[in-house]
Formats: structure tokens, C-alpha cells, sequence
């Protein structure tokens, strides 16, 4: 069955049946305990699912389902169901989808079809608080040398993992193992940057580099001293954009090399937690998203050496109501390249360089784990840009489904494929619609 | 029959069947004429309302309509239909509500029933662009003087009102009437402040006074001398709020009384178009909002003689992509209290102060034309405060329902009313649910 979700575009007449739950059923409902993992390194210990973060979501209709936009018009949207809160995606040569699952798992999609066993060959993982198994990308040679990368939280040398949102936080890791056609083989752990709850997201430049990001959090009410605060720090790797050899080891001609007080592995600094990093599959610019507080989220194009400003500048507030700086800019430091109020808890990141959809050539889109306002529904955003890479629109959508949207890429088949980071979550595959309404 | 849109907090299997038109019926479907006006002093000329600014809305359900909310958790929209692009009301002592329409038309709702024959006594009005019949407040000796203020576009002297979105602008006024318990008499325009196609709000402040705004518009490129501009020059009455006596004239306590080169009737300047304006039941503060371009909408709070910006700075951005400022604030200028990028298209402003959603009590709601990304849905926002007024949450209600939010106001009822912009336009009032779910 197809499901039409026509609203957007056309004179609707609404009528939304919905099957509500009580909350009080809704803790026991929603997945919060995982499948136990199979096999790998972390073999014997079940990779334990973190409880959902923010607010129950609705089930997603198993799909097909057709949506409008703004002006690609009308989507057909295949949605493939069965996974653990998923993170983040990779396309294999083959046409299949590797799907990282934040508690540990990796899963693999064939043709919209997920393969009920995980790969094998994973280390334990620290799932605790917003931590786990995070990005994975593979090697820019990976057609020779089949390797693939990962980001992970590693518990602590000797620790048990541990499980649920007060566990200690593991390592901040960059991995690589070879992909030997069905599995992970010869895992190897290339750098570890520190104990961290937050995210990391990796990419390959074009310059082979490992653009791997290492976020920092705060408390409710800021920090008494943001310009001392450590993601502006050249000593602290928190809040700071790495950039590593694919062994894991320093480059030479990093910003920081031979510079007092300062890590040779930072990149850019004063960033917040990051959940979108992508490079320019034409020019090569990488640019970085990450979240704010209450407000002041945002996609910064990263500059050898650079500081984001956090949390000295920012667009948004503390959660308990001062706003992060009254003047969000200062000399020294970069504005960002778009930025959010209130925020959108911007996630994954890609640039759409297809021709499957024409009309969005060129454009950017980001993921959101919140809709704007008080996190209700998250969705998935289209930016434009004129030619000097100043923003012109944005679009909202899928938010309609409800579903936070954790990552976003375009595939080897100049689609687009987005994660819901939900506990009961999808690989959602953008189509251009056919049947009556389609413009392509 | 209770259509219930139970989409939020809840586990919901989600159907939403959708009854689509193309577009191409849009046009002639979608109520481009206005209903012919009957009687007053534009007896004779049918009001012509524009056409439909941007996108075609789905029809409303004729309801209640059920919806969840994050802390109050239920609602019950009562909805009026039959409206044509409302755009203000007042609340009669006697419970009646007397609703603006922009094509030139005043209309009065009892007990929730609109009555189809319009209010008499209404002078023509240029119903062009965006201009039209605006405001309307009661005076605050209502009771005794039966005295009701209004705005409006004026049409030029001895010109027929131009219709459709290419007519001259109309004289933004003030104007004054009596209500004689059926109909406007006694007509009275009070002052004109200068032809413009932008908004016009008023509100009586607690020293008595009428607050109105005179919007400015702007070229989708900016404005090569940001100082210059019209919101700039305290010889123009474009982009200012107006402090006038409840006859028109200048208070002698005005800020800008005496000086040079200043209108005495300018209570604050460096506004851009202000679709908002709310004194605080309590404090007598006079809050307003007013759109940005492409971000930076605001609300602002006002105080005598203070510069809020436009186009100096502000967060938002030019139609073509540039920053208006890449730096949001500069020495001698107000900071918004509240913004918003992307833009919310942000309208009619509200205190609540009631007890019938005691966990609203102290909170701003502030309608809005869209839902933050392009064009496809406005909101209702509620906007919760500290006891600093720093800002704390944003809440987007009414998204589901897809109508642009023109206007709400608390009611005597301590309910709250809320009128959507559309040329299918309704009064919605918003109650607890009763029944199973309701918090109240």
C-alpha cells in the first residue's frame, strides 16, 4: 500500500486518523531494550540501547508514502524498518548500505532490505548517555584496500560498558577494520582523543585527510569563564575539529604542528557537540554542523586554525535564559555559515550534487531532531544558496512523520537517504515520485 | 463530529487521508472574490479582497478540532468559519466579538455564530497588497463612551479604491467610531500618517494613550544607506511607532517633542513592518513584533525614543542572500527581546494572564504567517520567559492544521482567540478539552 501524505502544495481536506497511546504505556512500548548483538569483539555482552532521548514518536507507515515539496514537488519515500536507533550510513561498491546503530551494532541494507544479522567484527561499546557507535566512511581507496572507518565511544580499559544514561563516558575513538565482504576483520584502534559524551563525526577530505570532530558539552547556565572554557583550548581536544593521517597519526602541515600549548591534531576550534560534517564533493570545502544551546545551532565552513567561537560567541541562550553573549560575533572569530533561532538540533549534513532531482542541485541538507520550537517533531532541511554561499531559503520537511532525522547523504545513485534516530528507526530512501503530480 | 488531531505526545499510528486538488483548481477555487459588502459609508463599492499572498491552505475541519500541546497537553479549538482574511478583534462587554476583515468589512461573532450580515457604518478602505482594514481596540472608558479605534488604508482623495496587489497605497490612519450597539456611527478619522502598503496595529496603552505602528517595507536587496532609510529619519513616520492622545494629537510628554528635525508623534523608530502589539495587562509594557526580512523577525520591548534597528541591523537577511548586517547589534541600538531565524513570519501578539491554562500563565503567544522554513504552514508560538523576561522555551502549536495565524488575543473569558489570515478565513477559540486526556 502506498501512503499518500499529500498536505503541502494542494487544497487538503485533512483528516488525520491517529491510534494514540497513553504515555503511561509508552515506556514499555517504545523499544527500549535492544536485540542482543551477535558475534564480533563485544561477543557474549548484548550492546544495551540507551533509553530514548527527547519524545516518543509515532510509528512511521511502512511506506511506500508520497509527500510534496516545495519545489521538487512530490516524493516517493522507501522506508526500511528494523533499526536501533541508526547514526550514520555508507555505500558500499556493491549497492549495499552499511548502517551504524548507536548501541553497538552494525547492520548492513540490501535493496531495502535489512539483513536481520549484525556484522560481526565490532569492539564492545560504551552506549551510555547520547554516546555509542557513532560515524562510519570508508577510505578513499577503498575499491584497493577495503577499509573502513568508525567513530565509537571505547569504555575505559578494564570497565565493563557501561549501559544507560548515567554511564561513565567512554574514549572518543577513531577505528578502522577491512571489510572482507560480509564482516569486519583486523579492527584496529587509530586514536583515541578523551572521554567524552558527546559526538564524533568523521570524513575523508580531498586531501586524504581524516576530518574527525570531537564535541563538548556544558552545563545549563554556561561557563564562568568561556574564553577559558576547553574548546578554546588549544591544550583540550573537546570542542575541536581533528584532522588525521588515515593511520591516525598527525599531519605535518596541520595548523597547530610545532605551536606551543596547542594539540597538532586540532583542525579549527570552539566548536559545541557537532552531528554534521561533510566535504565538498567538488570543491572540497568542509563544512561542520553542530548544536546549540537553546538556540544557536550551526553549519560553519572549516578553515585551517579557525575558532567557531564557543562558548565565547553564540547566537543562542542558556537553558536557563541568558543569552550565550548579547553580541553573537567578535573580532577573531568566524560567524557562522548559517545558524538557527530557536534551534532545530541540526544533525547529519550533505551536499546534493545529483540529477535525480534537479531542482536541488547545489543544495544542502541537514537533518533536525527538532522542528523549531519545543522538540516535538524533528525534520530534514533544504538549504539554497545563491553563488557566493549566502542562504536564500530553507525548506522543512518530513515533518509530518514526526520522526527525529539523525543523518542525511546522497548515495552513489544520486538519491537521498536519511536515518530517523528513533529507537524503532528507518533507512528512508528519497525517490522522485511517479504516477500522476511527479514534475521530474 | 470532534476531529480529533491527536498527533502530539502520543504513540500514534498516523493515517492522514487527504482530499487533493490540483493546482491548477487552485485558482479558481480558492475564494479570490470577496463577498460583496453591503451598507456604510463605502455603500455601493463592494470591498475587493486581494488575492491570496502566498500558498493555498487546506480547508479547516469545521470541528472541535482536538489537538495536544507539551505542558497543557489538551485542546479544544471551537471554530467559526465564513471570514474573509481577518485580520483583528475586540471583545464587546457584552460577549460579542467584533472581527476586521482586510477587503474593508468589521463583522461580529455571538456565542461562537458569525452573523452573515456585516457591521454598517465603515468608510471605503484600499484593500491593495497587503493593505487594508487592519486594527481595531476599544477604547479604554468603553463602557461609557462606546468609542472604537481602527486603522486603515485610506485611498487617496478623490480616487477610487484600487483592488488587487498593484494599487496605490492607501493613507495609513487612525480612525475613531461610536458603536451604537448594532453598528459603527459617527465615523471620524483621526490622523494619517502616510501612504504605505504596511501593517498598521494599534493598542491604548495604560497612561492612555494609543500606540500605533507605521511599517516600512524594503527592496529585496536592501538599501544602500541603511542610516538614511526612512525607519532611520525621525522626519518620517515609516517604520516608527506612533504615541497619539485618544483624539489624535501629540502628547506633550512625547520623546521627540521640541527637538529638530524629529515628528513629535514618534514614540520609537528603526521598525520594519510590525504585525504586533501588546501592552501587558499588568506592567503597561508595550511589547511589539515585527517581521524581518528573511530571518530576523522580532519582538521588542518599547521604550520612548529608543532606535530598534531596521535596516542598521538585524539578524535576518536580504531576499538576494546577504546578511543585512553581519553583525546583529551596534551601539545606540536595541537588541530584539525575542528573534527568529529562519523567519517565522511573525503576527498578532498576546499576553496570557488568565486561569483557564494555568501552566500558561505569564507566557507570550505570537502568531505566525509560517512555520520557520519556506512557506507551507504558519503557527501559533508560545513563548515562555524567566523572571527576567529571558527567553526559556518556544512551543510551535497549530501546525498541523496548515493556516496562516493572522492574529490572538486572551479573551475576558481568560480564553484564548486566535483568527488565521486566510481568504477561507476562521475565528478559532482555543478551551481545555474536556473528556478523557484533558490536564485541566
Amino acid at each position: 500500500m502506498r501512503t499518500r501524505i499529500s498536505l503541502l502544495g494542494s487544497i487538503a481536506a485533512l483528516v488525520c486518523l491517529t491510534v494514540a497511546v497513553s504515555h503511561a504505556q509508552q515506556g514499555a512500548g517504545r523499544g527500549q531494550q535492544a536485540p542482543a548483538a551477535p558475534g564480533g569483539r563485544g561477543a557474549g555482552r548484548a550492546p544495551t540501547a540507551p533509553p530514548p532521548i527527547n519524545w516518543p514518536s509515532p510509528a512511521l507507515p511502512d511506506g511506500p508514502i508520497v509527500l510534496d515539496t516545495a519545489i521538487q514537488h512530490q516524493l516517493q519515500l522507501v522506508v526500511t524498518k528494523g533499526l536501533n536507533q541508526p547514526w550514520s550510513m555508507a555505500f558500499l561498491p556493491g549497492g549495499e548500505i552499511l548502517v551504524t546503530e548507536r548501541p553497538g551494532r552494525l547492520r548492513i541494507v540490501r535493496n531495502g532490505v535489512l539483513d536481520p544479522v549484525p556484522v560481526k567484527g565490532l569492539p564492545a561499546v560504551q552506549a551510555a548517555g547520547l554516546a555509542g557507535l557513532m560515524d562510519i566512511a570508508l577510505h578513499p581507496r577503498f575499491a584497493e584496500n577495503k577499509l573502513v572507518y568508525l567513530t565509537y565511544h571505547k569504555p575505559a580499559a578494564g570497565a565493563a560498558p557501561a549501559p544507560g544514561p548515567g554511564g561513565t563516558p567512554g574514549m572518543i575513538t577513531l577505528a578502522r577494520a577491512r571489510w572482507d565482504g560480509a564482516a569486519l576483520v583486523e579492527w584496529q584502534d587509530l586514536f583515541s582523543a578523551l572521554p567524552s559524551g558527546n559526538a564524533s563525526r568523521i570524513a575523508f577530505g580531498k586531501d586524504g585527510m581524516v576530518y574527525m570532530t570531537v564535541g563538548y558539552g556544558d552545563t545549563p547556565v554556561g561557563n564562568p569563564d568561556p574564553a577559558g572554557a576547553p574548546p578554546q583550548d588549544r591544550m583540550s581536544l573537546a570542542g575541536k575539529v581533528l584532522r588525521l593521517k588515515d593511520d591516525g597519526t598527525v599531519p605535518p602541515d596541520n595548523p597547530f604542528v610545532g605551536r606551543t600549548s596547542s594539540r597538532p591534531e586540532i583542525f579549527t576550534l570552539g566548536h559545541r557537540n557537532m552531528l554534521g560534517l561533510a566535504v565538498h564533493p567538488d570543491t572540497g570545502a568542509v563544512f561542520e554542523s553542530e548544536n546549540g544551546p537553546n538556540g544557536g545551532d550551526e553549519i560553519n565552513v572549516l578553515q585551517a586554525g579557525k575558532n567557531y567561537g564557543w562558548p565565547v560567541v553564540n547566537y543562542g541562550r542558556f537553558y536557563l535564559g541568558p543569552r550565550v553573549n548579547n553580541h553573537a560575533w567578535q573580532e577573531g572569530m568566524e560567524d557562522p555559515l548559517v545558524f538557527w533561532v530557536p534551534a532545530s538540533a541540526t544533525s547529519g549534513l550533505t551536499f546534493y550534487t545529483g540529477d535525480r532531482f534537479p531542482q536541488w542541485k547545489g543544495n544542502v541538507f541537514a537533518g533536525g531532531m527538532r522542528q523549531g520550537e519545543v522538540p516535538r517533531s524533528g525534520h530534514l532541511e533544504r538549504i539554497d544558496f545563491n553563488e557566493k554561499w549566502e542562504e536564500l531559503h530553507r525548506e522543512s520537511m518530513f515533518w509530518e512523520l514526526r520522526q527525529r532525522i539523525r543523518d542525511v547523504r546522497q548515495g552513489p545513485d544520486g538519491l537521498l537517504y536519511v536515518l530517523t534516530a528513533e529507537n524503532e528507526g528507518a533507512l528512508i530512501r528519497m525517490e522522485p515520485a511517479a504516477g500522476p503530480g511527479k514534475t521530474q
